[in-house]
């Protein structure tokens, strides 16, 4: 029996997305007859009707390349019931679609945002099955999301690049990595590329202990330091204040990256010379890694096996080697930060690496 | 209390072997009081006594090295026991030069040789701790080795590479990866790199199954054919062969790259131009991967933290995204063969991937 | 005024075809009023008839990609006269198709081959603009061509990559990297990844010379040494032969790869482990470097001012930091090859590597 | 007869200067009879006189790393005849550090304020040749510096990454690339990365020309921009004040980054999103490309033959093909900016980039 899949990606891009459509598409052809319609622009395409009917040959070349070919955009979760200007009922609109395209099943590529609308969807009846794409990591119920493996190569990469700098230079190098909320990007690249000190969102810390990383590797003779500092990241005192308060004291402080300050801060409290470097948009762009690529393929494949068993209301997931599906209504909304005991940060810290976190 | 740790290096050399050194001694010298002691070429330098007292900073800037900073030899375990026309018995060499060094226990980084020898050293009554590295994947009881998807990614840019010839040329590529009895590497790579067909040693191909490929691709307008096959591939009729019998048949025909012969038959059997790949040790050398030296630095702190409980006769793991160890006795001389219905095969076909078995 | 533009590339594919593709269009657009027209599978689609009118978008996101857009294909100048079974006058019917399409001028992307082919139509009156492409860098009057620096690239990668295996296994890697009759991929790579001899076509080396390295590195401690050898390199007594007989000669020994050749006399003559890794295709595939994207823009550019002033007959050329233009008849059919005084083989005999002849 | 060499490496740091080091160290050994003295820390080294005697072995496996093994720093021309607290001569220390070394002559590796120094310090009769280093490619007399080539690799990289996204979002990306007077390195990278626009130092943009390309690219239904921009990029109305002047009114603007600045404005100006890619130092650091290893090389070699000669006062430089040397008193403290009439910037006016530039 002939399926018809609609398929869209929303929130930031990251690399694999194109590699998890082209994985959808083609096991959904091998397996079962399929119509695959691609829905332009994220859930903003759904409300709008904004689709096209695909054929085999647009999922041909694709598996290698960034972004997606079926653009994105951001609709926070929050303003989806919010009936607007245009007096448009957005969750009406895209139920209406759904059923003007005549869809057995959506598939939704996203993050966080993307899960929380996804899940409401499937509330509202809709069959929906959800692929966890973030360079974060950030979603619950899955080990890793794909395009996260690609954002921690790259970031190393650029670790690996200032390496050579700071040593010749004899500096202190503060790279400020993606993650507002998550620190899992920069732990990971921060072990990855032999970052002296890696401070994240979740674990404020304490500039005096960042000092003392630089200061006991002084006393060694090792003339320079690798920080690498998540984009979130705040001290003990901004971790206390509510998120309006934290943003009116940096706004203030004209404090807009927190390398910016930490590197000036260095530089007050020590005889160092202090830099950032703060590779921004580069880390979720170009190529998926060859580990992404397969991810999310697997990803792709499970969510056909999904659609041909009838299987909905589910996000994909890797649980060790194994690719699995979590209830939508169990994973949306649901944090998944690094925690002070998880074993990657107790890693990190049995390698001498200080996580700026007073009394370590 | 002070322990004192030896480290050898076996086998192959992969990317990742330096992290996970580096990463036994840091985690080592941060968690207590540790002297290490390089050994020297593998058991080689164990048998003959060539080690040498380690000091910190011999173990800074080695995180992104490809090969090892200690060497390596292959030493068959079959020969381990052999005692040769020099008269010397290499166990009681080796057990003799671990007392000498006055060692609390070995540290062993290779393959499944060098897991053969260890445990055989742990039976003997040495503290040992394996690391489980290898470009193949093939160690039972770890979900991956290091090494191993540094490799996926070389073999993967290979993939790409090829692929823009093989579509401006009209040409059916045949791109010989390592693997001389398992498959992971090519499985893992041919995925990633968009291969049409994948042929592993585990699973023994019939050359018609392949050239139907490029007919299927023919037929739907592709002029071009990507063939992913690991060294050690076979086709049904070699695979009924014992191995010596299969090598006499080989030399006959003058065949020693299995892609050649492929790329030969094909040619053939169809109106096809065929060429071949065999990008050899460029995929095991260089710099590892973030993913590798993250797994490395995982492994070495796993390491030093059972040494600090005196935990010996194990090997590292991944379960997961956690790292246990397995006893060296239930994973030694087991082999991690791909499987008929393992899930990445699976995975595999549901793409339309050919594996060229016949019947799929 | 209007003019209509064909386009083919020829002979093997290089990283830079479609940058340059590119570039003759977009400067073609930008500067007058253009029509280009597609010519598939080089001078065959010519003969043939087969292309297509093109439009702007198609040249669109291919300044990145490998290979040709156009297809290629090899038809050997030596052929283009001759009238085979088919009874078909090539060139006549070169001639024909280019009336027929209502060409003011054709562009040819291609290397010698191609421009033996471009000056013998530019004889019989067509208007044609050739542009040098190769990896082999052996087009005579311009000082690089594109793909050259790309193929250095991915060759000094697998240098590297390796490097670190010789080193960890104390071994001699021999390196066979393209170059058939030209050696200056070899050259520069072989500069670039630090080898300690390179062999070229055009210098005939005596394995004794090439033995001596060894041992002299041997001499200082160095365990290892990197050879790299151009796959056309032969040693002395093969200079002295004709090409048919050497040929022969190699296939009674059984003798494909220069390198594996090598590689076996080197075990032979010394007490060493030589392994041998053969990157081909490799070479010529995937993604422009930066330098060749911005050369094979200068090109296309170059090539549409001539368009601009009805400047043919000639094929564009990097001289110095300049571009400028060659008239075909003067260096159609010229060899570039490496000579024995070339500033290049000076910098590398000063470097202390050895070319593996005699009385060095 | 032997000679004393004395190397240093001063200013920023950049791909190459080891690769050059070691070119400098191998064929003044190969050709002569030779001491090599490392200073440390560049001009800061000789004045207070930090060097060391090198062997060997120390120029071993740093052809491929970044960064300079012998350190460096900034001490501003201006700076070196002034007479601080300390009542330090340092044109006189340095003068008697040369002394005390016994040098035969001192080799130089920096950019024009390290050139400027040089051409002093030849004045003042000590032997001096110079190796002209920089990302920036501003050096007077040589086509290209040693380092110019990988940092535009790097930044096409970006460039690259950041396309995809820009695709996928339908964005403006501004990409801010290093250079405070020259923008070499953004033409190029611009170029090689298929910018739409590209605004550098030497010519002020008008920001409403920038605002157009947007406009026209939308109007043929492109929904993003990539813009190129040299960090040292000014508009119209900032290049005709004086230097301080500017920076007083950035300061009030709280424009630290003209990037930030552009992107702001054209959101203002027209219905856009736009972001903002600041690479940083990742620009200068790692390894060198294949180019920039060959290019080192060449001038290495090239200086240890003026050594060889005793050809003195002069600076190593790339002129088309070949390696020349130019008089230091001849290309001190002379520019080499981009011109508007320069032929890379009418290619890039050809290809339809915009320069920002009014009237255009």
């Amino acid at each position: 029996m002939k399926k018809r899949i609609g398929i869209l990606t929303s929130g930031g891009d990251c690399p694999g997305l194109n590699a998890a459509i082209r994985g959808v598409a083609r096991a959904a052809y091998t397996m079962f007859d399929a119509d695959i319609i691609g829905i332009r622009g994220g859930y903003l395409g759904l409300i709008e009707g904004d689709f096209q009917e695909m054929n085999r040959s647009q999922f041909s070349n694709i598996l290698t390349m960034g972004g997606t070919i079926l653009g994105t955009s951001r609709t926070p979760f929050r303003d989806m019931r919010v009936v607007g200007e245009d007096q448009v009922d957005k969750v009406e609109q895209m139920k209406n679609n759904y059923a003007k395209m005549g869809l057995d099943c959506l598939v939704t590529l996203g993050g966080n945002g993307t899960h929380k609308t996804a899940n409401m969807l499937s509330m509202e009846g809709l069959n929906i099955i959800g692929l966890p794409k973030t360079i974060d990591n950030d979603i619950y119920g899955t080990d890793f999301t794909f395009g996260f493996h690609t954002a921690v190569e790259i970031a190393t990469d650029v670790i690996d690049r200032v390496h050579t700098t700071a040593a010749s230079h004899s500096r202190v190098m503060v790279i400020e990595l993606m993650g507002n909320k998550t620190g899992w990007l920069t732990l990971y690249a921060g072990i990855a590329g032999g970052a002296d000190a890696i401070l994240l969102p979740e674990l404020p810390y304490d500039i005096r202990e960042v000092a003392k990383v630089i200061e006991r590797r002084a006393s060694v003779g090792k003339n320079f330091t690798i920080i690498a500092v998540a984009e979130g990241a705040m001290d003990v005192k901004e971790a206390k204040m509510k998120r309006k308060q934290r943003d009116v004291k940096r706004a203030e402080e004209g404090c807009t990256n927190v390398s910016i300050r930490i590197a000036g801060q260095l530089e007050q409290m020590l005889n160092v010379v202090s830099r950032t470097v703060i590779p921004g948009h580069v880390q979720r762009g170009g190529t998926p890694c060859a580990y992404d690529r397969v991810l999310s393929t697997q990803f792709g494949v499970h969510a056909a096996q999904l659609i041909s068993n009838g299987t909905y209301g589910v996000t994909v997931a890797l649980k060790g080697e194994r690719i699995v599906h979590n209830s939508l209504s169990d994973i949306a909304g649901v944090a998944k930060p690094v925690t002070a005991n998880h074993h990657m940060v107790k890693t990190a810290k049995s390698m001498g690496i200080s996580l700026g976190v007073a009394g370590d």
